[in-house]
Parts: structure tokens; C-alpha cells; sequence
């Protein structure tokens, strides 16, 4: 199955540049080809070409399917970025091909990086999805400060990933069944005690992805999945 | 803690050139300055430096202590490398920090890719090792022929992830604890019917490893830390 993004599916559909010279340039589709779009938010469409512009192909609406989501459980994972833009690509890329509901990405104290580029991250997501046949985007936010993420947490279970001498016990432990998670993954220095303690005194709790020293990413990857695992 | 990786723990240690460089250029150590180093097969030893040559380096070992695996389990994952080598070296790196034991790769009937560069990715393994302080190196073998890799596997319990019309089950539900295993994961285009054919009759078990469509260095890392959330 070809699967294309499109933010509204309304006739008659414009493909973006991107898209549409993937479209004809590259998988040389032609006039009267058919292919599917999704807009990420659980719609899957039948469209055909009727302009095979490589610029700007235009297709139209054949019939549109509902597809809800249809798990118990969320998962909403925030991240302090990597100095390294690559790896969180390909965190976002992963964690989008094994099933996520949310990426936030936060400001640590111990981070080494001040920006970040939401934008990139969102292209990636998209052809993640696309690859994965996923219909639903993950909602992705902008660089928050640790404070508002916190403040701001309602999820079932909130999870802060750190290990320290009093060894806590793993996730895969600690998270109920069928529940709204948030998992924090620290910045390559680490969470502060500050941003710990905060953390704790707004109902996370501290947990241990495994047994291995893990990369930001990896961690997140680890957690990711071991949610999905729990749920399974 | 400074873990660097030497093939031979034996006095005086010569670094080689590029971890020399590391260590006197990059991390700017200097003589009588200690660190540590594996040698991958479970020994860890401190060690001074006794000359701080940035293309020579030589350390004198004052302690070693051996550390063997103490899990009662063990994997090996047999993968048809990508087309694209960057995504092996994910993989390869993922799989290490998260913990594996043998990497296997294999030339499968879809295959794209005919030859790879075993030697950058035995390079990946060691920076792997090294960052997430695992003393252990997994064991990498060369590319070898699907049915030379069927003919010669002897682990406990051996699987190919394929999903089909039957709907195999999952993974984590189908291994058990405390055992070797091994996972097989093909390319980007699939197994061929033969190889899946040949994999049943040599007591091959299909499974699925969730219910997304993954990409080839996805499924292997998502085995690699199912076998292990499995046996922790």
C-alpha cells in the first residue's frame, strides 16, 4: 500500500512539493493511478490522480474510512533533546514505527543543547508514519521548559527514568496495565536533584529502564516499547 | 568511569592510534592520569598512563578483575543487512547497549545489499561497548548464506519473524525464560517462501513481533530488548 500525508482530505487534494515529486518523479505514478492518504488523525482515503504534476499533483477523494484508535492505553513520552539532532530523529522515526500518542521535548538543566528544530522532527514523524501505515500522528510539542511540563502532566501514571543507589524498580514493574503514561528521559548529564526532586513531589516516580547505561534515545526507544510490550 | 578497549590485557598496553588520540587529544589526559580498560571478554583493569603520546599511548595495568555474564539467558539475532549501512550501525549500537550476545548477517533471496563493511560495524560495536560500560563484546560474525546460518544454529529456541495470513504469536509470548535464542529478521523486502519453508522444517518458530510494520533495524532492536525485558 502507498500511503500519503495530507493535513485536510478535502477535494480536490493538492499534494505538497515533496509529496508530489515522490509521487511522479520518483514511484513514477501516472494519471488515473490510485494511491491512499491519511491525515494522521485516523483517516485512511482511496484517492486517484487526475494531474500528475510533479509539482503540484492533484488528486481526488474515491471514499474515506474512519479507523478510531483502538488501544487502552497512551503514551506520551518527553525527551531533553541530544547535542546530536540525528539521534532524535531517529527517536521520533522509532518510537513512531513501534506506536506512540505524544512526543514532548523539554529544556534540562544539565542540557547541552538550547534549540531544536520541532519542524524537522515533524517531517521526520510524518514519513515515519507513512512507512509504518500508522493513521494517527503522535501529537509532537515545541521545546517546553521542565517546570510547565510538569505543572501542566495529567496522565494516569508519570514515570521519571533514573537510576540512582536506591535502584528503583523497572518500568516494566511499576506501569499498570491499560493506563495514560508520561516517561521523562533525561539529558545526556542527567536530571538535576532539583528537577528529580520536582519531579517527585508532583507524583512521578522514579524508574529503571533496565540494566544497561543507555544513550537519551536508546532510552527512549526502551521505554517506548516497553509500554507497547505491557499492552500487548 | 574512562572505559577504553584493548584486544590484549597485557603489559605495557599500547592504545591504538585513534584511542590514543582520544584519550590525550580529546579528553586531554596526561601521564600518571588513570582509566580503565576492557578487553570485551568480561575483563575489566585499571590502568595509568606512563606515556602520553597522542598517537601511542602506553598505560601500565595495575589491577584486573574479571567479571563474568551472570545472565542465564543469551541472543543472537541473524539479520539481511539494510541497504543503507547507517541503519545496521543503529542497530548494531542499540543492540549492544541494550544487550546482546551474537550478531549474525545473512544474504536472504530479497536481499539489496551484497556486501558490507563487518569491519565498521565491529567498530560500532566497540564504541557501543565502551559508552555503555559493558565489559562483554558480542560476538559478530561475517555474511553468511541463509542456509549455512539454518544448517549451523544450535540455540534453545529459534525464531524467524514473519507475519502471514496465520497470524503467528508474539514473541514475547512465545519465548521462554532462561534459554539462547536465536531471531532471525530479513530484509527489507521479506523472506521468500523458500527461506520461510526451509526455516519451519529446521524447527524455525514464526512470530510477530507486535502489531506494527517495522524496519528491518526496528524489528531487531524490538528483539533484541524483548528477549531481554523477557529474562530481567
Amino acid at each position: 500500500m502507498l500511503l500519503f500525508y495530507i493535513l485536510d482530505l478535502q477535494n480536490p487534494v493538492l499534494l505538497s512539493e515533496e509529496e508530489s515529486k515522490h509521487c511522479i518523479k520518483v514511484l513514477r505514478l501516472q494519471k488515473g493511478d490510485s494511491l491512499h492518504l491519511t491525515d494522521g488523525k485516523g483517516h485512511l482515503a482511496k484517492a486517484e490522480i487526475i494531474e500528475a504534476n510533479p509539482k503540484k499533483c492533484v488528486l481526488q477523494i474515491l471514499d474515506i474510512e474512519q479507523f478510531p484508535q483502538k488501544k487502552d492505553f497512551k503514551i506520551h513520552l518527553a525527551v531533553a533533546p541530544t547535542k546530536n539532532a540525528d539521534r532524535m530523529e531517529w527517536l521520533v522515526e522509532k518510537c513512531i514505527e513501534i506506536g506512540i500518542d505524544e512526543i514532548s521535548f523539554f529544556q534540562a538543566q544539565h542540557s547541552e543543547r538550547q534549540h531544536f528544530n520541532l519542524e524537522r522532527l515533524q517531517k521526520k514523524a510524518i514519513a515515519a508514519l507513512k512507512q509504518s501505515l500508522h493513521l494517527h500522528l503522535p501529537k509532537m510539542n515545541a521545546l517546553l521548559s521542565f517546570k510547565n511540563l510538569i505543572a501542566n502532566s495529567t496522565e494516569d501514571q508519570k514515570f521519571i527514568a533514573y537510576v540512582d543507589s536506591q535502584n528503583p524498580s523497572k518500568l516494566f514493574e511499576s506501569a499498570k496495565k491499560n493506563q495514560s503514561y508520561l516517561v521523562l528521559i533525561g539529558p545526556e548529564g542527567d536530571f538535576s536533584t532539583q528537577e528529580l526532586d520536582l519531579a517527585l513531589n508532583n507524583n512521578f516516580q522514579k524508574v529503571s529502564l533496565g540494566n544497561s547505561r543507555l544513550r537519551t534515545e536508546t532510552a527512549g526507544i526502551v521505554a517506548c516499547l516497553t509500554l507497547n510490550l505491557l499492552n500487548e
